[in-house]
Formats: C-alpha cells, sequence, structure tokens
C-alpha cells in the first residue's frame, strides 16, 4: 500500500492505453516513470506526444528505462498496460522491483488475466482494471486519444483497498474519471461481451462497428456470441442480465463508427489478443460443458491469422 | 436432344470455366460460340489463350456474341459457366436462344441452382454438372488452368439421357475427363462440403488449404462444418458417408496448397457464391429444424464482406 502522497508509478509498456493514462497522471504532478521497449530511444529523448480530445499535451516521464533493472528505487504502484499475450510472462518482467508493499495494476482486456500474478504475488495488493477508451498509438512516442477515457479498478478477485481508493483518487485528480468497482471480475465479463463480439467480426470481416450492425446477418452474430460470453459468466459465478447485452449494442449503435483495436492490431500484423478475448472463455465453457459454438468458430479462424502474423514477423 | 454429331454449342460466361472447357471442345472441333460480356472486345479480336498443365493453347470461338440475340440459329447445348450470383436472371438470359431440343447445362457451384430453370424451361433436358478444376481467368482473354479438370454431368434431378451421355462423349473425346453421374444432386452436396469450409475459412483468414489444414483448429472447423452440411444433405434426402468428409480432408492434404477461387473473388472484389454455397443450405436446415451453427456464422461474416464488395463496385 502507497504511504506516500506523491507515489511512485511504474507504468509497464508504454503503447496507447499506457502512454495515455501515464500522461494522465504526470501532467498532474505524478512521479511516473516508465518501462519502453521498442520506443525506448524516442521516449527517453523527446517524450510522449498526445492528441487527445480532451486536449492535446506532452510529457516526460521522470525515468525511461529499457530494463526493469534500471529502476530506481520500489516503485509504489506497477502499471500493466502490456497487451495480454500468452507469450509474455509479466511475473518475470516486473519481479526485479517488486517489493511488499508494491501494489500491481493490469489495465487489460480479457479474463483471467490476473492469475499468474496472483500466483507469483500472493501478498501484494493486485488491483483489476479495465479502461474503456478509444486510443491507439500513431508512432514511436505519439499517441491518438479519439474517444471516451473512463477506467474501472477494482481490488482482485473482489472487494477493495486503500491501495485502490488512493490510485482511484489520483487518477481522478488528474482528470480521469476513475470508479471502483468491489466486484471487477464482474465488469470484465461484461467488457468480454463487446470485445468477443466486435473486435473479433471486426477483424475477419475488416469492418468498423457500424457496418457490423447495419448488415443483419452480423448484428445477430452479435447478439449470439453475447449470449455464449453470458452463459459462461454465469456458470463462473457472475450473472450477467440480458438488458447489458442490448445496452452494449444500442450504446455501439451511436457510437462514431469505429474501427477497433484488435483489427488494428491484425492491419499493421501486430499479434492479436486471442487468448484472453475468447481462448480463456472457451476453457472455462469446456469445463462446465457448455457449448460455445460460435466462440469456437471465430476462435480457430482468428488463431490462423494470428500464427500468420506471428510467422510473418518472427 | 442434340441431333447433330457435330453440334452446336453456346457457352454463357467466358470467364475461367467456361473459357477452358469452351477451348477443348473448339480445339478438338466442336461448334463453340461464347457470350462474352466484360471480356468481349479482347475474345473477339484476339480469341482466347489458355496455359494449362494439360499443355498451353488458344482458340477462337466460331461466334462471339455480347448479347444473347445475336446468335445465328439454335444452339443443340447452352452451357452456364457463370458464377452463381442472386442477381443473375439465367432463365431471362438464355431465353432467346432455347429451342424445345436445346439442352441446358449449368456447370456452377452450390446447391439448389437448378430450380429457376426447371421452373422456365420444364420441357427441356436440364444437365447439371461440377468442375473439379482449379482454374483461373488473369486476364481479359487469357485463363490459367493450374490442376485437376474432371467434369461430373448428371440430368437433373436424376437419372440420364441421351444429351448428357453425348456431352459426355464428345467431352471425353476432347480430352476432359468426364463422367455421368445418375444422382448429381448428390454430387453437388458431396462438392458443398468442400467449398462451404474451405472456401469460406479461406477468405476469413486469407490462407490457402494447406495453412487452413495446418493450423489444429481450423482443420477441426472444416470437419466441423462438412458435418453441418453432412446433415442437411441427409435431411434433403442424400446420405453422404463421414467417410466421404475423410476423404475429402485427407486428399486436400495431399494437394499443393491452393488458394480458392472465392478468396480470389474476395481479393479481386468479386462477389462471392455466398448464397449457393452456405446461404440456400441454411434454408434447407431451418425447414427441417436442423441446427447449423458455424455455416451461419460464416454466412453472417461473409455477407457482411460480399455486402461491401458490392458497394465498392457499385
Amino acid at each position: 500500500m502507497p504511504t506516500s502522497k506523491r507515489p511512485k508509478i511504474l507504468i509497464i509498456g508504454t503503447g496507447a492505453v499506457g502512454g495515455f493514462y501515464g500522461g494522465k497522471l504526470a501532467r498532474a504532478g505524478y512521479h511516473v516513470s516508465t518501462l519502453c521497449r521498442s520506443d525506448y530511444e524516442i521516449v527517453k529523448s523527446k517524450g510522449i506526444k498526445v492528441k487527445s480530445s480532451w486536449g492535446d499535451f506532452h510529457y516526460r516521464p521522470v525515468e525511461v528505462i529499457k530494463d526493469i533493472t534500471e529502476y530506481k528505487g520500489c516503485p509504489d504502484y506497477v502499471i500493466v498496460t502490456l497487451k495480454a499475450l500468452p507469450e509474455i510472462d509479466i511475473p518475470a518482467l516486473i519481479r526485479p522491483v517488486i517489493s511488499s508493499s508494491t501494489a500491481i495494476v493490469l489495465i487489460q482486456n480479457g479474463i483471467e488475466i490476473e492469475t499468474a500474478i496472483q500466483e507469483n504475488f500472493p501478498n501484494n495488493d493486485l488491483i483489476s482494471g479495465l479502461a474503456f477508451i478509444c486510443v491507439s498509438r500513431i508512432k514511436p512516442g505519439q499517441i491518438h486519444h479519439q474517444d471516451y477515457g473512463r477506467l474501472a479498478l477494482g481490488l482482485y478477485p473482489k472487494g477493495e483497498s486503500d491501495s485502490v481508493k488512493f490510485l482511484a483518487e489520483i487518477l481522478n485528480t488528474s482528470g480521469v474519471t476513475c470508479t471502483i468497482s468491489k466486484d471487477i471480475i464482474r465488469e470484465r465479463w461484461k467488457k468480454l461481451l463487446w470485445n468477443a463480439s466486435f473486435n473479433t467480426i471486426s477483424v475477419l470481416t475488416r469492418a468498423d462497428t457500424k457496418m457490423i450492425l447495419e448488415n443483419e446477418n452480423t448484428a445477430e452474430l452479435v447478439f449470439k456470441i453475447m449470449q455464449e460470453i453470458q452463459t459462461v459468466a454465469a456458470a463462473s459465478g457472475h450473472k450477467i442480465d440480458v438488458s447489458i447485452l442490448h445496452k452494449h449494442i444500442n450504446d455501439t449503435r451511436k457510437m462514431k463508427p469505429y474501427r477497433t483495436s484488435m483489427l488494428l492490431d491484425c492491419e499493421t500484423g501486430k499479434e492479436m489478443e486471442i487468448e484472453v478475448i475468447l481462448g480463456n472463455a472457451i476453457l472455462i465453457a469446456r469445463k462446465h460443458s457448455i457449448e460455445v459454438t460460435n466462440i469456437t468458430c471465430l476462435y480457430g479462424l482468428l488463431t490462423l491469422i494470428n500464427n500468420r502474423i506471428n510467422q510473418a514477423s518472427a
């Protein structure tokens, strides 16, 4: 639990999400450092530029490091905003900076992303977070925040803690709407309804959200996918009312046409987050003998695309 | 029924399939004319060049016409090799040249493609045909025949006729292996097993047959799609043994990696044959209350891609 009013924050992964929220905190005066890999040189020398619908800004992290062992001292918060990919061993990556008082924060998509962290750091506060934001990395050190931006944080697996409350408070102070959920896993399943349907369909059809909803067949498919996720969520103890499914779809209808982050990943030859979006839900379904034909079909198609992306970039 | 040893043959649609088989017949000395639309000028002035694994050749049809009413006399065979698309009204297109003795031949993919012809020309011999061939149109007037080439012909809906036997005979004489099936609709369902799975998956993943079968998830999906088609076929009276499904997959494993014709259509912005490959099977499934979740999922995705192709080319 952080003890300082100016906690030391280390952002792991300075893509769109980490770059944006780290920037909001840094601009508000908080002590934000960042671990960069591909963008290290440019961020070290020039900082990060953010084009944002909330107002453009630029910032320089206190420390910009390429290797975790370069970090000076102990962070109060380690905020992981890396994509949730199976080959990234987050516990190994962050271990060198984790002390008993470090709160570990995961702002990532998908489900079952917390397990490995909890097993490796059972005594640390583990905060699970969801970003509701349209943001993308335009090029190294440059981020474009198009719309939305709310964060939901909660102690994993349930409840709350001083570390959650304090982080939410400084984020709100920094201009980021941040809500606390005492049942963050349920929130995760609710967000999965959207990602499992719109992200996947958008990749396979190369279409934006408007096109998907205007075609009767894909609009129907969106709903069927959401129903499968809803069923799996219920089996794992997280009941979600059908009204949430309809709300997701109606809210999406009102959005500007949106090309999902998974579609952008696919188009730019970056590995997609298939396992945490679909694979883990399919495993849970199997454990409960639930048939999830649609998401298994989509999963099959997307793993082939992902394999080819990985082969091309190998 | 043709009465001449040198029957008049009119090919409708001079794409890859029509151009190839028409060419084989023409080179063997048969009286072959062709209705061309987009390739009219080049075919009229230069004929058709065929690069073929059986030996390259060039030919000039007896008549090259742009409008069906230009055709002189009555054809003994009208061979339709157009893509099977909902907006093409084949009965209206061919009506001006159909006499009581004309045999109408459909060499097209999919199922339920014969219904409109039979309703409009109930007294003509209707021959349903399937081409097992890897062939593509490289550019106007130029065709590339990569592999295979067998034709299966049969009287619709069942049985045989002199017109079928005679056409098979002249094709065999021309160097095309042509078999006669007394149950051609069953053959159509068997071919659909392949098209409904490999064509569709190839479009959605942009992958060739080898990639599809090397990925365990898509290989499994191929089999599940084939099982759905098998169930619908059985409900409509055409039992297909599961060994045929395995044979399709094993034969495809042995093939050179193949990019399906539907994938080529998609990549070149041409409308795909979604309705006759999936849509009609789904309608039959619905009539028999059979659940076909996988093909309905694929159908949804592909109709969205097709809509966008059609909008782009409108």
